[in-house]
């Protein structure tokens, strides 16, 4: 494991520590490849990759042609808890898991902090 | 104008004369077609159409891989304001624009409402 994987898992890491409303965290790339991953071990992370980054694409021509500003991030509720999707600088998207009733203000000031430093790594 | 349609834009008309935070919506299929839209006309509702719908249905994938229970909606928060996506039954979904600062809580009840009317004339 290269250096720059192992402290990208350790923030992944320290955002479930810090957050006991984060259940879950993966870094990808913007094409759709997994970077790195502190999700439970039967998750595809393959098949999750690809996907937020296929959503991320879509919804940042969404909020173009809605006229709806820069995209900031993307909230998918499930009855059992949501998934976040956000920009970690140019290269990577965050994929961040909460429980259903989260606190949403203080996951998403975590989730940018968190951001701000995979971009330093990655960008 | 088939009166269905008539009376799906009727109900999109009055989301927005009841909450002052929704700005827009349109119903489109869940294959990703438009069926009625109360969007503003710059909006190529064709392009909203596909792109709601390819959401949505890489979503539904989504909640399911990674443990979320059944997906309740999407939100794309853009600096500008946020796109809503939910379903109406099963045969449309429905599109939602809001303030960036929107009350979400009395838009979310408004838009169950109408999308539950949605499916009554869609089902």
């Amino acid at each position: 494991m290269s250096e720059n994987i192992s402290e990208l898992t350790d923030l992944l890491r320290n955002l479930e520590a810090v957050n006991s409303d984060i259940q879950g965290s993966a870094i990808v790339s913007v094409q759709g490849l997994p970077i790195c991953s502190a999700l439970s071990r039967d998750v595809n992370d393959g098949i999750v990759s690809a996907m937020s980054a296929a959503i991320l694409s879509v919804s940042e021509r969404a909020v173009q042609e809605l006229a709806r500003g820069i995209l900031q991030r993307i909230l998918i509720e499930g009855i059992d808890g949501i998934i976040i999707l956000s920009r970690a600088g140019e290269n990577a998207i965050l994929c961040t898991l909460a429980k259903p009733d989260a606190s949403l203000g203080m996951v998403f000031i975590h989730i940018t902090s968190v951001s701000k430093k995979i971009a330093t790594l990655l960008d």
